[in-house]
């Protein structure tokens, strides 16, 4: 497996693989890899013949009181896991070699990046769907990985590809979750370990919801309002939002029914939390 | 040649092109082809093995009083025309082809096309810039070709491959001129033969901006004076601005010095004008 720094050397590796005749998959990572990402870069492996995971803490999609300059970055130790996971290069640039020329370019999506964690990140999907262009245009996959858990990123990504004809296709892997069912996710080592028993409370409160749904229950606020109580049992959680949305619109539904995408976060500590379930309910009669 | 009404039928030629190790170029126009356009196509057959024309009258790019209802669209004229240059594909989408899904995604350049006509069409260039951006992916050129007479677009669409790592080159080539200078634009023929002949004005008060730096003068403000005067010459144009901006960060300067583009813009009657040169002004000691 290589290591590319640089924009010039990551794009060598893959002429070479696209000259072989190869199928190129790319796994866009702030690093901090866990098993949610490994998943990931399995999902790749299976698919594609030639595996890139990209390493970068990107900047931009950072808002200004986030945790950029405390976002870990244990490399080495990502490196080891790309390479034991079966990829071929490891693309980890610099912020001068991504946004050297002070870039004054935006990618934006707009209408699917206003509600849920729009609302409290306003700046946030400009970032991301701004370095995933850069990176699709640097390495030129056929599919790319993301994950179930930042949900709203992959329909905004999905959206993103779909609107501006980009040639690739977007593979969207399932959320991996701990025994207790918190979902996998780099942010969870900023909790202490009574932060990190609260923090199952997310995904009861999903539990909630979808027995509810099976259960026959339509009524979108009654669900929220049922899920809402499981997260207040945990005084240490502030809600951020609790919502049940269409999964292609991101629009709340008063009635729940058809592809919904039920989504949560919450602040715990010094961790900003999310999670989802998409639910297939009977349609309204 | 071919003819490509489709995304998927233009994808097509051109990976059977590549497929043969061909070098593919790309001139994007909203058709009305003119001699401009057709030293566009010679540059891009003189580069490229295989050589895409789009001709699409993109709407995004137009404002809600501008003329993209009337703009000319002579089409057989136009395929003609790129037969006879030597193109081995027109690409001609329809709206619904390119914009069916109802497009939420847009790519802004932001600082570069603030001045200039961004002042007065606040929302062409990143209609433009989102056009450029599915044209690129859809037709995935090596080369794509512009005019200088269009001087702000090509420093935007420039600086907006740069920005997002789009894995292809822009040419830009020199503006195509009428014998009395007036720059050829498809929108000449919205002009009535006493509207062609106030037209050179702008020509010449270019040539007056020339002459002054050439001579010595450095002073922006004698300079612009200068050329508004030679515009006042013609009653009938409405001035919108006369410009002296550093040729790559569109920056007003007072002094003229270095790489100087020179941009003017003007109504007359039914038409909307601009034409730029570009000087290499001593430097300032």
């Amino acid at each position: 497996m290589q290591v590319a720094r640089t924009i010039d050397a990551v794009r060598r590796c893959v002429a070479a693989a696209r000259g072989a005749g190869k199928c190129v998959g790319l796994v866009p990572t702030m690093g901090a890899l866990h098993v949610g990402h490994v998943s990931l870069i399995d999902a790749a492996v299976a698919h594609c013949d030639f595996v890139v995971v990209s390493i970068f803490v990107n900047p931009t999609q950072f808002g200004p009181n986030e945790d950029l300059a405390k976002y870990p970055r244990p490399f080495e130790k990502d490196v080891a896991l790309c390479e034991e996971s079966g990829a071929d290069v490891v693309f980890a640039p610099s912020p001068e070699e991504m946004y050297g020329g002070g870039g004054v370019t935006w990618v934006t999506v707009e209408k699917l990046t206003a509600p849920l964690c729009g609302r409290s990140r306003p700046t946030h999907f400009r970032g991301v769907t701004t370095v995933c262009t850069k990176l699709f245009n640097i390495v030129g996959p056929d599919v790319a990985f993301f994950g179930q858990k930042d949900a709203q990123q992959a329909i905004v990504i999905k959206r993103m590809v779909a609107d501006l004809n980009m040639p690739l296709e977007i593979v969207v892997c399932p959320t991996v979750r701990e025994a207790d069912g918190l979902a996998v996710s780099s942010r969870n080592r900023y909790l202490s370990e009574r932060e990190r028993r609260d923090a199952t409370a997310l995904y009861r409160s999903l539990e909630t919801c979808r027995e509810m749904i099976e259960g026959g229950a339509k009524d979108a606020g009654e669900i929220r309002a049922a899920m809402v109580a499981v997260l207040e049992e945990v005084p240490a959680l502030a809600i951020e939002y609790v919502s049940l949305v269409d999964a292609e619109t991101l629009e709340e539904a008063e009635q729940v029914a058809g592809h919904v995408l039920v989504a949560v976060a919450a602040r715990l500590g010094p961790a900003r939390l999310i999670d989802n379930i998409r639910i297939q309910a009977p349609a309204l009669h």
